[in-house]
């Protein structure tokens, strides 16, 4: 069986390189004497590369041969990569992709495509790189009505803030080290403004819920605010803090779904996911709670879940394996302030008098404290509420300057 | 479409009570009008029970009625489930299976039952309870060579762990409380002493390697014996004791395959996995490490693995979807004697002088310690040998008495 790989980067090199090293058991799991890649499109040269030979710049040559019946999509970014997978769909090539900005921006139009030319298209990639977790959650927790999806969907902003936590380093150290370790890019803006983690948890969202969720209906933060101060504050409240994208069933067949930094409780599992790590934690009505943790990028985690698609679309060549959601629709994704939460508030001000007016006007609020802090800094937790309701509240907190202001959850 | 529950227990009834809570979601699923249990076998009276009237008592019923093609076993044990089962699957009909003692025991035979008669037998249930893990290392991690797999495999010896970790508690006040709270049976033999974590790591490992592996060709202690002080060694090495279902693939097609209280780091996500909960981690060729973590028992969580199984079985009635392993074969797990692992050591005698010779005789070791404790123990961590070679490096310790003796994983 051929294939052919589009785009010949870090996770398209992952591919050709799977298949080489596991291509018997990729072979015997789709029962087949052997999967080869014929073809590699990418405009660049590879010169001595081990795949030079294969290397095509014109996406017609794939198109126009009928032996290639799966393209594996690596590309990035959505043009061309929009064009030549609906290509690819309407020639009836099954298609498998890992990027998550096209399954985020047009997995609606693509799912349309392979129907109406039964075929395949998968994405598992898309998502927490290696870890498998579309599949299951589309499979395996068939039976439940999940509630609540939430996620650490991003290594760098997670290595990021592990070097804060453990090892006291400043925000800019941190992503500089990151950076140093080919964890986080040139421009890590995608990254640390939580752009990356938001496609993901569209993604998410739409196969938990059933609709799709385009990334501009979704509150996004970084994590470029976040001090050692509140990191301090977040252990003296008994967790940690991690960027979770996280999205939620609400009544009324509407949806929250949000990015942004969390205090997450010492207690949860996805406080002990650090470094490069991602999980994902789905919350089901009969399952509960579970999770799936692993490497969420990198060449050969990501190539892990692509070859495995690329197995289920030669298994089910004939027989189309579905796995999509319906088209968006309007006001779907309830606005920001009104989802409940509850906020952890670091301020500058008169401490006394601040708390005791916070108190007033937030009712039962949880102090916190540090070693060191100056005499004007105070930080507290307030009770759950609307969002909105809680800026109005924090609005009336007057002759303080709000240093930090992060989301509490309770996943 | 019909289908019927062979045993009205806690996973039985769960697997109904599923169906009439999700029952619109799980037909959508599988693309039929309805999905009804008509038949519950059960020796059984249930007077009042929302089910009562489908409670039948001669399994020929459901033998012989040729509308229910998928036939549910939650009876447990061997036997009659056995014979049940292989009626079943002989008669054209799907079983799934929540019973990790049937397929420990005997999924060789089923599997080929099931490929005979060109029927499914599914089994997600049997490990991890709720947790999706079987399907996803059969099929997401397909691309992989599977080198290692290890979990947390029995929710009541983990909930007895956490309280002697997180509270102080004896071994025997847990285990009372395991039982007050209904984690423990009144005979809880078959946690503690690790038989129930042997099924599941036997299954595990059958499946990741290729080969059915049989309870008894897998060494197995369970938590009995474990002290607090032996977690307080724990906590100063940097970690927590966990009791651990592993296996390995070794050189020469061979493989290890172990049940036994380790230390793991506190670096580890399965350190952070606590009360009842399970995980597995699974460490791939390609993919790394990935884990699955989740609630391992209980009715709901394991009814959400079995409903799951039946939406697959009636989507692929006719198109047998097949997951399984080759018969086993002789040799083919190593004795535990020639597994490579390091040992915790817990002993009395004269500390200076039993520490000398424990370091001249084993190399490096590292010396652990705790507060407030006798003047005459001593602790250490013995570097990385067959254990047959430690055991024989331990019995040259002379004069000291050896308290504990727990692996050190690095998982």
């Amino acid at each position: 069986m051929d294939i052919a790989i589009m785009g010949y980067g870090v996770v398209g090199s992952g591919v050709a390189e799977v298949i080489a090293i596991n291509g018997e058991k990729v072979a015997a799991k789709c029962g087949q004497p052997s999967v080869d890649v014929k073809y590699i499109l990418d405009l660049r040269d590879f010169p001595g590369d081990v795949n030079e030979k294969k290397i095509i710049k014109d996406f017609n040559v794939i198109l126009n041969d009928k032996d290639v019946k799966v393209v594996v999509e690596t590309m990035g970014g959505q043009h061309p990569a929009f064009e030549f997978v609906s290509s690819c769909l309407k020639a009836g090539k099954s298609v498998v992709t890992s990027n998550k900005e096209l399954v985020a921006a047009k997995g609606d139009v693509l799912f349309k495509l392979a129907k109406e030319n039964n075929v395949n298209f998968m994405f598992e990639a898309s998502v927490g790189g290696g870890i498998p977790v579309l599949r299951p959650i589309d499979r395996c927790l068939a039976a439940n009505q999940i509630d609540e999806v939430a996620g650490i969907l991003n290594g760098t902003t997670n290595f990021i803030l592990t070097m804060m936590i453990y090892n006291s380093m400043s925000f800019e150290d941190a992503l500089k080290l990151a950076q140093d370790n080919g964890y986080a890019e040139k421009d890590p803006t995608a990254d640390i403004e939580g752009f990356d983690a938001c496609r993901k948890i569209c993604i998410l969202a739409s196969l938990c819920f059933g609709k799709h969720v385009f990334p501009d209906s979704v509150y996004t933060e970084g994590i470029t605010k976040i001090t050692l101060e509140d990191v301090e504050y977040a252990r003296a409240w008994g967790g940690v803090i991690k960027l979770l994208g996280r999205a939620k069933r609400l009544e009324g067949d509407k949806i929250s779904a949000m990015v942004s930094p969390a205090f997450v409780k010492n207690e949860s599992i996805l406080s002990g996911v650090n470094d490069v790590f991602n999980a994902i934690l789905v919350r089901g009505n009969a399952v509960g709670d579970v999770c799936f943790y692993g490497r969420g990028a990198g060449k050969m985690a990501t190539a892990s879940a692509v070859v495995a698609d690329v197995i289920d679309c030669i298994n089910y060549i004939d027989n189309r394996k579905a796995m999509g959601w319906d088209d968006a629709v309007e006001n779907y994704v309830v606005d920001h302030s009104d989802v409940e939460t509850s906020f952890y508030i670091r301020a500058k001000g008169d401490k006394v008098f601040a708390l005791k007016a916070a108190e007033e006007i937030f009712g039962d609020i949880s102090i916190l404290n540090r070693n060191n802090a100056p005499e004007d800094e105070f930080a507290f937790v307030t009770p759950v509420a609307k969002e909105g309701i809680l800026a109005e509240k924090l609005a009336k907190l007057a002759d303080v300057e709000i240093l930090s202001k992060i989301r509490v959850e309770n996943y």
